[in-house]
C-alpha cells in the first residue's frame, strides 16, 4: 500500500468493459495507458479486470494484459469484486438483456448506448432503482460534451426553458458541406462516407432518428417529461434540396438539423413541452449557426442562469471514451449514486410536463413553392397563407431561366403555428399552379 | 413527513447565507421562491435558516421570512444544525476570517469570492481538508458557466492541454463595443458604467487582475499547478488604442482579452505551464472571436475529448446565484465532499507542473510601430525583428494623412517567442525614427 498525493491510490475499484468496438477500445486505452492520471482524478485506481467480447479471435486495435479478454459474460457477472461495468454494445438486444443481468448481479453500469436508453429507459432505470444500483449515460448524448452532467447537476438551481441542440454530427457535417461547397446532398453523403463521418447506411443519422432519441433523453433529464422518442415529430435532412440551402444563405441564414425542446406556457391549456427535430434556418453569426463539421452543440436557456452554450465533438472514439471514463470515475467514487437517486429518470413518478400539441408550436417559417409562371399565382399563394392568418415577412421571386419553366417562390413568414402552416401547405399543394409539394422549415433568429 | 416523487422531501438541510448583496439576494430568492424545485433536484429541502448582514437597517430588495435576518455571525456559527453556508462577502477581509470560522465550526462552505480563493486558497483549502470539510467555488470563475464542475469532474478522463478563456465580462463588453461602434476606450467605459456592466472604478476588470485571479484558479484545478495569481504576466485593455481595433479588423481579427493556460512540452527543459492574460487578436469567425457583450467563454483542449467550448453569462445576479445554489445542492447531497477529497486544490502535495518561462512562450504577434515617414525606416524596423529571428508574415503601411506626420507600420509576424518580441520592441523603441512605444499583441487563429 503506497500513499501518494495524500491519497491511498492503491485502493482500487475493479471495472469491466462489455464490447471492444471503437468506443470500448478507447475506454480500455484510457484505463490502461493513463491509469495513473485516472487514479489521481478519482482518488483510486480503476483496475480493468475483464473485457468481454463475442469473438476472441477477432483482431483488436488495443493491447490488453494477459487474462483480461474473455468471451464469457459470466466472468464479469460472477465476480463480485467487479463493481463498475461499461456496457458498450450497440443496438437493443442483447444490450438490454446484458444491462439487466449486470444490474441484477450488483454492478453499477455505464453506457454509451443512446437507443437503449431512449427505448428501454423506463425498464432499465426502474430496475436499477429497485436494486439500489445506478446507470450513467453521459456518452449517450452529444459524445464528448458533458451535457448530461451539466443538465442533471450543474443547472439544478434552474428551470430549463429551452434546449436547442445540434445532436447529430453526421447531419451537421453534411449540412456544413452543402453550405460551404454548394454541393448536393447525395454528393456530400458520399464524401462523408469516404471520410468516416457517415455510416455505409446513414439512414438513422440523416432521417432524424438519432437526434430524436437523444432529444428524448434530454427531455426526460431537463424537463421531467416522459416521452417516447418515436412520438417526437421529426424531419431529416435526407430530402433537403440544395436550392433551399442557397436561398437560406441568400437571406442570411444557415440550415441546421435542430432538436428542440421548449416549455410552452399557454393559459389556453395547449402548454407543455414542444418537441421536434427539423431542418431549421438559423440566423448566420448566431453561435448555433456557426457550428460546422461533425460537431455538436447545445444551447440551453434556463430561468436563473440565462443562456449557455456547450460545443464539442458529438462522436468519435476518444471523445466518447472520455465521457464513458468520466462516468466510470463518478460511479467508482460514489457521485453517480447520489445523482441517480435524485434525478427523476424514467421513473413511475408522475411526469412534470407533457408534450404539447405540435400543431400549436409557434415560430416563423421558411416556405418554398414551385409554381407556374402565370399572372395571379402569387395572389393564390398569399391567399392560402392569409386564410390561415399567416402574414408574410418577405418574398423572393426570381425570373425563370427559360420562358414557361416553373419558378420558385420563397417566402419568410411572421410568427404562426405549425398547424396553420401545415393546413396552408396542404391547400397550396392542391392548387393547379403549384407543381411540387411546398417545402417548409422553421426559422430561428 | 410527506413522501413526494418517491423522495422524502421533508428531509431538510439547513443552510445560511453570509452577505445579502446582489448575489446573496439572488441566492435567497432561488432558495425561497423556488424551494420545491430545489428540493426536487436535491432530493431534500434546502432550508434557509439564517442570513447574516452587517447592517440590519439597510433596505433590501428581497423579502425574508421572520427571524431569518441577523447581524450576528454567531447565529450561524453556534447552530450545529446549519450544515451549508454560502459565504458571499466580497474582498479579502473579513471574508477570509469568516470563511475560516465557518469551517472551524463544522460548516461546509460555498463561495463566489474569486479574490479570496485566488489569494487565500492555500490556507483555506488546507484547513478545510484538515477539518474534513469542503469548499465549493463554482461561482468564483465565469459566473453562470459551470466551468469548475466541468474541469474538476466531467473532464476527469483527460489531460487538459490548453485553456483559452474570456473571463472578464466587463472587458469583453468594452472590446465588443469598440469593434461594433468604432468608439474609443474612454467613451465605451462610460457607456458600460451607465449600463451597469462596469463598476465606478473598473480598474480590476480592465487591467487584467480579475482575469488573472480566475486563471490562477483554473490553472490549479485543470493542471495541478501552484500559481500565485500575481505572478501571471498580464496586460489589460485599459491602454488599448482604437487604432489597433481597426487594424485588427482590417486583417480579419477581433481583439479579445484572453486568459491563456497552455501546457508546453519542451525537451530543452523550458516546458511547463504557459500562463498569461493579454489582449489578443483572434481570427474572426472562430467561436471565441464571436463572443460579444458581457459574456464569458472558455475553450478547453484536452487529449481525449479534443476541443470543447463553454459559453454563457460571466457575471450578473441570477447567473451567479445559479452557480452558488448548484454548489449548495451538491454540498447538501454529498457530491462536493467526494469531489473535494479527490481534487488537488492548493494542497501541500507537490505541484504537477510549474509555470514555464514567459519569455519562451511561442506564438504569432501583431506589432504596431509609429514611425517617421522617412526612407529606410521599414528597413530599420525589419532589421530589429530580423536580429531576433522574427520573420514577417505581412506588413500594412498607409500613406500619412499629412506630409511630415508619423505613419503607422502594422506587422504580423510568424511564430516567435515572447522574449524575442520583447527584445525587438526594446531595440525599436530606442530608434530615433520610432515615435512611441511599439504596441504588440498575441495573435491566435
Amino acid at each position: 500500500m503506497v500513499a501518494v498525493f495524500g491519497l491511498n491510490i492503491m485502493e482500487k475499484t475493479k471495472v469491466a468493459i462489455i464490447g471492444l468496438g471503437t468506443v470500448g477500445s478507447g475506454v480500455a486505452r484510457l484505463l490502461l495507458d493513463f491509469g495513473d492520471r485516472t487514479a489521481r482524478h478519482a482518488g483510486r485506481t480503476l483496475w480493468l479486470e475483464k473485457v468481454v467480447v463475442r469473438d476472441l479471435q477477432r483482431a483488436r486495435d488495443c493491447d490488453l494484459p494477459q487474462g483480461v479478454l474473455t468471451d464469457q459474460l459470466s466472468d464479469v457477472i460472477d465476480d463480485p469484486e467487479i463493481k463498475v461495468v461499461a456496457q458498450l454494445i450497440g443496438g437493443l438486444e442483447p444490450a438490454r438483456t446484458i444491462m439487466l443481468q449486470l444490474l441484477e448481479s450488483g454492478k453499477d453500469v455505464v453506457t454509451a448506448n443512446k437507443a437503449l436508453v431512449a427505448v428501454h429507459g423506463p425498464e432499465i432505470f426502474d430496475r436499477a432503482r429497485e436494486l439500489g444500483r445506478s446507470v450513467a449515460f453521459e456518452a449517450s448524448v452529444a459524445g464528448g460534451i458533458p451535457i448530461i452532467a451539466n443538465i442533471g447537476q450543474c443547472l439544478s438551481a434552474n428551470q430549463i426553458q429551452t434546449l436547442h441542440g445540434i445532436l447529430n454530427g453526421t447531419s451537421n457535417f453534411i449540412l456544413s458541406k452543402m453550405h460551404e461547397d454548394g454541393a448536393a446532398y447525395e454528393e456530400v453523403v458520399a464524401e462523408a462516407q469516404r471520410l468516416g463521418y457517415a455510416e455505409a447506411d446513414p439512414a438513422m443519422d440523416v432521417d432524424g432518428t438519432d437526434a430524436a432519441q437523444k432529444l428524448a433523453i434530454l427531455a426526460h433529464l431537463g424537463f421531467g417529461a416522459r416521452v417516447d422518442w418515436d412520438d417526437i415529430p421529426r424531419t431529416g435532412i435526407d430530402t433537403l434540396d440544395l436550392a433551399d440551402v442557397r436561398y437560406a444563405e441568400k437571406m442570411g441564414y444557415k440550415i441546421k438539423l435542430l432538436a428542440v425542446a421548449q416549455l410552452v406556457d399557454d393559459p389556453a391549456g395547449n402548454g407543455g413541452l414542444e418537441l421536434h427535430v427539423s431542418p431549421t434556418l438559423v440566423k448566420a453569426g448566431r453561435p448555433l449557426a456557426e457550428v460546422s463539421g461533425p460537431y455538436n452543440a447545445i444551447r440551453v436557456e434556463a430561468d436563473a442562469v440565462g443562456q449557455l452554450l456547450f460545443y464539442g465533438p458529438g462522436a468519435g472514439q476518444m471523445p466518447t471514451a472520455s465521457a464513458v471514463v468520466a462516468d466510470m470515475i463518478d460511479t467508482a467514487v460514489g457521485r453517480t449514486a447520489i445523482t441517480f437517486q435524485t434525478l427523476e429518470l424514467w421513473s413511475n413518478r408522475q411526469a412534470r410536463v407533457g408534450a404539447s400539441d405540435y400543431a400549436s408550436a409557434r415560430g416563423r417559417f421558411y416556405l418554398r413553392v414551385t409554381v407556374d409562371d402565370h399572372p395571379g399565382v402569387l395572389a393564390q399563394i398569399t391567399k392560402a397563407l392569409g386564410e390561415q392568418e399567416i402574414s408574410i415577412a418577405s418574398v423572393l421571386q426570381h425570373e425563370p431561366d427559360n420562358d414557361g419553366q416553373p419558378i420558385q417562390l420563397v417566402i419568410m413568414t411572421h410568427e404562426t403555428t405549425a398547424g396553420a402552416m401545415s393546413t396552408a401547405c396542404d391547400k397550396m399543394s392542391k392548387l393547379s399552379c403549384v407543381k411540387t409539394e411546398p417545402v417548409r422549415m422553421w426559422v430561428r433568429d
